[in-house]
């Protein structure tokens, strides 16, 4: 017998027939003897919705009144799942956040999980019953119900996994598993059966979606054992031993043979900026990043030379498409204040990075991927690593041949025992 | 300075305009130097949703799950009115149910108010803020959401109201008062000013469905002087100086002139059944009207007459139409224990009656209703009395006359100063 959490998205509980689906996957777990929390999400557009109402009544809301809002979506997709198991002759409760109580800061719509109770769920596994928990809502110490920000779900069955020392918290989403890098770029991508949490976190922040990045790092603070699967997969279907179908997620002790590069991961939608003949002086990266970081705006990379006259330097940074515009406006007020010479702005960059924790241990595997890149003919912008990945930024038309010659390259496109 | 509550129903919050509508009718009154609470109803049609929601998941289903999903159509009206508030300027905050908390008996669907905390809504007023506050849910000794069954949010109010000790309660409802006579049979009905809660009781049972019976019942019990009035009035429309624009539902001592017929109520739908030479014996009674309540039916007028000779007797009573078939399946299982002769069944019956608390302290109007009636060759089928009202049954036929006449008759059709 394992203590199980068993997560499901908006798109697994869309409608009646899918809540349906989602109870029969649990009543298999249940019957395998399992003791199990299932965590889910509004049916899928219902949050929409929610939001949308808001925006309608007030431009500027009042964040505790919004998340009173589009918590509703939630409390109604617990009541419906504890029914339909009900039906199915599964002993099951809902739970809402303040009823367990999932205790939250109160920043209201992303406000972030303190503490969750497990005493009364604990009591629900002593009576044999299912407990079917409301994700992405909270209750903050004054009493008012807080949400994690979208996606949150995620985090939700993290946080009670780690609360009732779960040996497992499966996501079910609408992929099969983690992958080396996204199969509609490289068809002959493998389903990887482990990957450590430090791999998934540089996976899923470059662009690698499958999980809310602040759940990966719960998990791996708590040490929760996170599998992806498919929630499409038939219920009845064939189940492996050890309950892994998908990818597990977990500490790299529990992965034996560790590969150097375990994906490669691209992140489309870079823009680039080069500040030319910034004066090198102490505070100056400060003078820069604050005002952007200020503005919210996002930067990815930064790159600065050792300068060369000793007087001015450049420096170049990276920012999502999106917000080009928002930090142009940001720069050029701190022109004269900076006193540099220009800007120069590059959009439709792409991100491309190799991770691997096997890197650690492994000269020469950065080099290998300039030399295949240079092999293609692709010019490297810039250049960034940390001890367990290495990424550059391309020109986004090179996205595909860069992502499918690295997985080549690295050995992912063999047939093997990934992890 | 007074202390208001303000109830508003699914129709008066049906869209984000109307939300806005309800909130300058908040608006007002704040202006006017009130404490407000509001109770809102979940957005027009939402209940129905979810309603249809939990019964295509299930046929039967928990009640604790069924109050859990539909109660989240209260938590989207408050959190919106909040927020349109805010965006007015005024002050407001939500509360749920359990936030109050609004403490319930565990009857799931049917739920009966059973104690307010007015502690945390003081405080609100103390720091001049309106409370938003979920009508139709509360909370259970054992932490369960809970639903006061359809239409409680009437009685939502009127439990605030007496918790809060508020001076009125203002039920904003789609017609602006209590009326005579239903104004689609007589143009000339007039609107009331007061009416004593006994009289709308009587009213509002006999199918002047303006107000949960509930709510007029708590009203009673706590004194709580509530109005009736108008949601689609404009919020800026001049006032009454004591507030009162529609009807005012209060205790008879508050009313000067007693009339001695209020209004005349009707009540369509009605079946009448006779059951034919049933032994005379003690018990009797209970032996048919017994499993009658068992199956749930709603029995009204009952008539027993004296035993002619000494053996047998018989017995009428009336029935809402719909209920017909299942009364007659139950009575017939009856038939061999009670040994009754036959059963005349009666469709298409109405219920006519006068309401007045002035009645109590007059003779003949009982008289005067069969006169007019035996008038029009309106055929009475049963009578029954109250100290306030006197019913008969007629045949569904002669409704608009009888309704007519009798508001003619009791000079109802006057221009006046009513109450």
């Amino acid at each position: 017998m394992a203590r199980l959490v068993m997560k499901f998205g908006g798109t697994s509980v869309g409608d009646v027939a899918r809540i349906r689906n989602v109870a029969a996957h649990v009543q298999r777990e249940v019957e395998a003897g399992h003791e199990v929390a299932v965590v889910v999400s509004a049916m899928s557009g219902e949050t929409n919705r929610l939001v949308g109402l808001t925006r309608d009544v007030a431009q500027l809301h009042d964040a505790r009144e919004y998340d009173v809002v589009v918590s509703a979506g939630e409390q109604v997709s617990v009541g419906l799942l504890a029914m339909a198991l009900q039906d199915m002759g599964v002993a099951a409760r809902s739970w809402l956040g303040w009823q367990i109580a999932v205790q939250t800061s109160d920043m209201h719509s992303a406000a972030r999980i303190e503490h969750i109770d497990a005493e009364k769920l604990n009591a629900q596994f002593a009576e044999g019953r299912v407990a079917v928990i409301a994700g992405f809502q909270g209750l903050s110490a004054n009493g008012r119900v807080t949400t994690l920000g979208r996606g949150g779900s995620d985090t939700s069955a993290v946080a009670v996994a780690a609360a009732i020392g779960a040996d497992r918290c499966d996501i079910y989403t609408d992929v099969d598993g983690v992958y080396t890098t996204d199969p509609r770029i490289v068809p002959a991508a493998q389903k990887l059966e482990r990957i450590s949490y430090e791999e998934m976190l540089e996976m899923a922040s470059l662009g690698a979606k499958v999980l809310q990045t602040r759940s990966v790092e719960l998990a791996m603070v708590h040490n929760v054992r996170l599998q992806v699967r498919s929630s499409f997969e038939a219920p009845d279907a064939p189940q492996a031993e050890d309950g892994i179908v998908g990818t597990l997620i977990c500490d790299e002790d529990e992965i034996m043979e560790q590969e150097i590069v375990s994906g490669i991961a691209y992140a489309r939608n870079e823009a680039k900026l080069t500040l030319l003949g910034v004066s090198d002086r102490p505070g100056m990266a400060a003078q820069i990043f604050g005002p952007l970081a200020d503005a919210a705006v996002n930067v990815d990379m930064i790159v600065q030379n050792i300068s060369a006259d000793g007087q001015t330097t450049d420096v170049t940074f990276t920012v999502s498409q999106d917000e080009l515009p928002r930090t142009l406006a940001v720069i050029k007020d701190l022109q004269a204040t900076l006193g540099f010479d220009k800007v120069l702005e590059t959009p439709d960059m792409a991100k491309i990075s190799i991770v691997g924790i096997g890197m650690r241990s492994h000269a020469g595997v950065a080099q290998k991927m300039f030399q295949i890149l240079a092999e293609k003919g692709i010019n490297i912008h810039v250049i960034s690593t940390s001890e367990i990945k290495v990424s550059v930024l391309v020109d986004a038309d090179y996205t595909e041949l860069a992502v499918r010659a690295l997985h080549a390259a690295y050995g992912l496109d063999d047939e093997r025992v990934a992890g």
